[in-house]
């Protein structure tokens, strides 16, 4: 057959003209030069054009705020204050670097007027916004905001990036996760709960475990439950609907316990071939998998699933709650508790081949998330969010009938933001951006006050927790001829992290001796009694590799007596901060930064994304023709190797890194298995979503013949 | 081709066979009498094989208590009493007349033990359980209330029926419906009344009108709003997930305003070859209709729909609510009420279009409803329910956020019952049957709190709401040699519900004056200034036709005499119930009783049921070979002919009346359209689905030949 696809014709835009051109190679190069002009003729044939045009500074801010697009900075600032922040930013005289960063900038960032026909925004305008608004009238800490940003050191996550210094607009927020009870209102409440924090803008996750499995006994009769899965349809539906208003979807998560009777439901679910009243699409899962199951299913033992009302009922325990390694035998020799028999290897199998599938389960490993939780004396980790990077305590709340109480408990609320780790580097600043950014964190927090989700509210307002990450690890390391995968890799992320572990907990711990405030229940933390600083008052962290330690020349890096002066400073004033890092993918943000996402290697040397009609060309971040060899696909390395330099950046994170696991269509259910077991064994507390590279065409020519 | 479809071979059980048997005939006739013969088989074969044993009344009665299936009768009888009652019941020796009512009961009703495999009840159990339940201690009373059901004169509606006397069980309400406010509060508040409602056993429905359209601007900012399509996809799976325990699923209903802009969408919605995503399934769906539009649907003027939200903020009114008799030409002519003009005739037809593909959608003819509502003074009926015949005042409530006090305002509940027309009328009982009737409706509405949802709670709190509906009209006149399209028929009609309403509100009248406490707001209604009397005061309603004088034999007519004193009467005591009287399909209830359901014409002479394996066959009540005639198929009959004898009814019920239009697949859809048009002519207040006989197969091979 000779089919040939012909796209409709359509008048192609300068720019996109111009990028484009980066594919038709000079000699043996690529022309990466041209995406510099694809970036100018952007802004000059269309972004420039469609802005709208003030005469001066102040009109565009009075027009700003009259037209009820900027909160009313004038309570805050006098004019010339705000004057000073909009000269330092435009000063820098920032430009984009390539096509990519501006254009997702404008697409999905920059302020509109309300016909959406117009920008009323540049990148140094919506800078200045969130610096000021983050500032609230401290002209010098707006200063230092606008620093970090414009510097492109630092990035909030979309939310506040997004939404900070709009009069209408969502909450700054990023993450939220809650527990779902076991009972009508429980579930009645989790849906408004979705409802409402997706209409803000936070993406949100349940944890779905506690609710009683398909057939168990509701008011004492039996095979009356139809289980967690219509629960989830209605929650799909939910956040189909309501939407960050058209700026951004809304997206929800939902994690099960792996012992819960439900749990291969749960799994079909992804099934593309799957009944349609049974699948969902749109929401993302996730299984909870504690120790006890890895080990069954290493041992090759005969594995218990369980009907979690009935260990309920026996117990007056949550299945969800309970330490499976020390409760597992217990509960199969309790001729009470109504179990199920399966095979734990194929279980993992089956969970593999849903991953190679559909991109999920995300899997959480709950007991490596509790080893070293230094909050287990107040509450422990029960399961994870939408991308897998945030870890908190959290516990389910008694949702009650109208007229009546609730008991309100602690659900997680959690805003993010990344550093860019070249910038951060090249600029020798990692102490004070860490610092700045954290303060910028915690005042998101302070803010925060989502009254409409009391639990969300409850957890904020008692525990601040923020979530510190990092992007561009790749291309830092690349930009340095380091690969991805060697040992100087190691080497960097375990003295980088180390640092912004430290001065997270220095900043947290000033903010609360500042204020005379601690996160609650610090007391009862391994902060308060000091063995979180163990490892670090142990020994030195210092770089071990020539390399590296030229990367951290004339860096302070703080060695055990720095450590142990913390540890004294912490014990004495307390943490404001109850979580302060989680490693966020940045699906969004790393495009405007110009930087890889996350710590992940990268995908593509140069990617290809489709927009509406036209094909756009993004060339990693510092990508020159000589540097190429440094840009390993994720798809073509040992994901072993991946595996264990997340492992050693986990060592300095308190909560959770989206971890996500490249593979090939070769590999099998049973390497997909064997990572799991790798990644479980080196402590990661996650996997994120697995990608899977389709065979190429080539492949599949060679396979055919 | 020749392909056989053949059954996999089951062992027919006995009852099923002799029933079957009714169908092979004897020289030209059908052997029904073999259904009597299947109904004792199934008893002695199956049913008291399966019935739990007692030795005494006393232990059946302790266990049941003791056991928790049964409330704590001893509370408020002695074993004495509830032996008298059980006693009275059982000397009636009580026989199902067909396999069906038996059938139906034993499947549906009766009560089980926990694990589902034995019966508990037969149905003189049930009758003595629902009468000792509703007389709460009076014995009387109780056996009042047993009486009419074991002479099944009367008959609850389901949810009463299967649920009173029970200790774990649903409500004894039937219907409730409520608005849904135009917020994420207000709706996850529907959402949440959705669960609650339909897990405690009624059907809901909703007023979605005032949700705003598809397009209109959230906050100010123009597009956002995606309308109440997911809205309603979201209600959709609310319903499928809760259900009353298994013993029926959960069932729901939206109504939506003609002239709110989503309305073509709404229709499509039940298209079945339309888009997964935008397809409700299982949800029904019912269009408001004001006069306004069928007004202009018969001029053949342009019509425009309207873009509710611009509405409400222009003039701080709901389109929903406006009398747009009155308000379309203003609203046309003001410009900042966004529009869309469209062909009112077209819309008609692609009602009439969709209804003949999938029942639906239900037509509220809302000016009809409201001519004459009696309680115009307090409010106006917006909607109705699932099954149409529900019409009762309602007014959206203010949802705030947590924390906030919600304003609480009504929405609607409704217990309903049902009159044996043929069984009140040969035991000449129609006074005594309707106020018993009205007695244990009244005690449904006193003992029911549904403190959860509080809307429905005010409603009935205050208003006390019943509707007594009837059913086996066919059956009645068929029994007496009356067709269903003649003139006794009317005439018949028109004087059995004039008695129905007077004795109703004379019922309602002497609870008011024994309590001193009339429904709120009665003091402006249009009893209390006596104008709701009329044109009962005006004329006397006698019967005009022989047959029908001659069935009225010996039973007391109420004249304009009487009407004349029961108006000073009420004029002085106030009545009890703000809506008393309703009549509902009987989609479940008409079997047991062995009646034709509800006031409309049977479908089928021997209705063919198929239940798992088995086909089964339903001969009508009281048909024998004789009087085949008289049992004409809907299907056959002249649909206005139908809708004019409903008109009749309908003067003399304060609510509405379920009423199934019955086309044939050659009525095209402006036959349909026309029944709309007479319907509303008629002052019919709504219109329950459509059903549409297909071709049968001799017609097929007639119309291909
Ligand atoms: N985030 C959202 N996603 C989808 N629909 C939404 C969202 N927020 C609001 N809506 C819908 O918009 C309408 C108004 O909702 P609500 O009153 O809660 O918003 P609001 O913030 O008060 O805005 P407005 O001032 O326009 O009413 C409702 O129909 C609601 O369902
Ligand atoms: N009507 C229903 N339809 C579907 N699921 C239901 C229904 N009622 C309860 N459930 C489910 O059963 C579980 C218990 O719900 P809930 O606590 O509200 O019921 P309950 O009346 O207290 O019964 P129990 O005593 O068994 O808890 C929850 O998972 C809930 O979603
Ligand atoms: N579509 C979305 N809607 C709402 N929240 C989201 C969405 N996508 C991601 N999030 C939330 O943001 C967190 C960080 O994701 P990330 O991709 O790093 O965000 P960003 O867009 O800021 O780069 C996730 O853990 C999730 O909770
Ligand atoms: N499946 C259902 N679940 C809950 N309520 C229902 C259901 N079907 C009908 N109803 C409610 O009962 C009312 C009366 O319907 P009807 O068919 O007469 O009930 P019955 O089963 O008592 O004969 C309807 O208007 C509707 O509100
Ligand atoms: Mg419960
Ligand atoms: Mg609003």
């Amino acid at each position: 057959m000779n089919t040939t696809v012909t796209k409709s014709p359509i008048i192609a835009k300068k720019w996109i003209l111009l990028n484009n051109e980066i594919m038709t190679k000079d000699d043996e190069d690529f022309r990466l030069y041209k995406d510099k002009e694809a970036v100018r003729s952007y802004f000059l044939d269309y972004v420039n054009k469609n802005t709208v045009f003030f005469y001066t500074l102040k009109e565009k801010i009075d027009y700003l705020i009259e037209n009820k697009y900027y909160v009313n900075f004038y309570e805050h600032y006098t004019f010339e204050q705000m004057e000073a922040v909009y000269d330092f930013v435009y000063a820098r005289k920032f430009r984009f670097p390539s096509f990519m960063s501006a254009f997702k900038f404008f697409q999905s960032y920059a302020l509109r007027d309300d016909s959406g026909e117009k920008f009323l925004e540049r990148y140094e305008d919506r800078v200045v916004c969130v610096s000021l608004y983050l500032a609230s009238g401290d002209l010098k800490r707006a200063l230092e905001y606008a620093e970090i940003l414009i510097n492109q050191e630092y990035q909030p996550a979309t939310p506040t990036f997004l939404n900070a210094g709009k009069l209408r607009s969502g909450e700054l927020v990023s993450c939220f996760l809650d527990e779902i009870g076991d009972s009508l209102s429980g579930i009645s409440y989790a849906i408004d709960e979705a409802m409402k924090l997706s209409s803000i803008g936070g993406g949100v996750s349940f944890n779905i475990s506690k609710v009683r499995a398909r057939g168990e006994a509701i008011k004492g009769v039996e095979g009356r439950s139809s289980g967690v899965l219509p629960v989830m349809k209605i929650m799909e539906d939910t956040f189909s609907y309501a939407n960050q208003l058209g700026q951004r979807p809304g997206a929800g998560a939902v994690y099960l316990n792996i012992f819960h009777t439900d749990i291969e439901e749960f799994l079909d679910c992804k099934k593309i071939n799957v009944d349609e009243k049974l699948r969902i699409k749109s929401l993302s899962i996730g299984v909870i998998i504690p120790d006890k199951f890895m080990q069954i299913a290493e041992a090759d033992e005969v594995c218990y699933l369980f009907y979690p009302h009935t260990v309920y009922q026996e117990y007056g325990q949550y299945l969800d709650e309970m330490d499976m390694t020390s409760m597992y035998d217990e509960l199969v020799s309790n001729a009470k508790v109504k179990k199920r028999k399966i095979n734990a290897r194929h279980l993992l199998i089956k969970i593999a081949q849903t991953q190679k599938e559909s991109g999920y389960p995300y899997l959480f490993f709950k007991d490596n998330a509790n080893r070293g939780h230094a909050l287990n004396g107040i509450g422990s980790v029960k399961f994870s969010n939408l991308c897998t990077e945030i870890m908190q305590l959290s516990e389910v709340s008694d949702i009650r009938s109208y007229h009546e109480e609730d008991t309100i408990r602690y659900g997680i609320s959690c805003n993010l933001g990344s550093l860019n780790i070249a910038t951060t580097m090249d600029n020798r600043r990692i102490k004070e951006v860490v610092k700045t950014a954290m303060r910028s964190l915690t005042v998101v927090s302070d803010i925060t006050d989502i009254k409409m989700v009391p639990t969300i509210q409850k957890a904020n307002r008692e525990l601040h927790s923020v979530g510190l990450g990092a992007m561009n690890l790749h291309g830092y390391l690349a930009k340095n001829f380091i690969t991805y995968e060697s040992k100087e890799a190691l080497d960097f992320c375990n003295i980088f992290f180390m640092m912004v572990n430290f001065y997270s907990i220095e900043c947290s711990m000033e903010i609360a001796k500042e204020r005379g405030t601690t996160f609650k229940g610090f007391e009862n933390s391994a902060y308060a009694d000091g063995t979180y600083f163990d490892k670090y008052v142990a020994q030195d962290f210092f770089p071990v590799t020539d390399k590296v330690k030229e990367l951290f020349e004339g860096i302070v890096i703080p060695d055990k007596a720095a450590w142990e002066n913390l540890k004294q400073q912490v014990m004495e004033n307390g943490l404001y901060h109850a979580y302060r890092m989680a490693i966020a993918p940045n699906q969004s943000t790393s495009y405007i930064m110009n930087a890889t996402a996350s710590v992940m290697p990268v995908v593509d040397t140069i990617e290809v994304r489709e927009y509406g009609d036209s094909t756009t060309y993004y060339p990693m971040p510092y990508l020159n023709n000589d540097n190429y060899f440094f840009y390993k696909s994720a798809y073509d390395m040992d994901q072993n190797n991946v595996l264990r330099l997340i492992s050693v950046i986990q060592r300095h994170v308190d909560q959770g890194i989206s971890t996500i696991l490249h593979t090939n269509s070769k590999d099998t259910t049973r390497d997909l298995a064997k990572y799991y077991i790798y990644a479980h064994k080196m402590g990661l507390k996650s996997l994120y979503y697995t990608r899977t590279r389709k065979a190429s065409i080539d492949e599949c020519i060679s396979c055919s013949v």
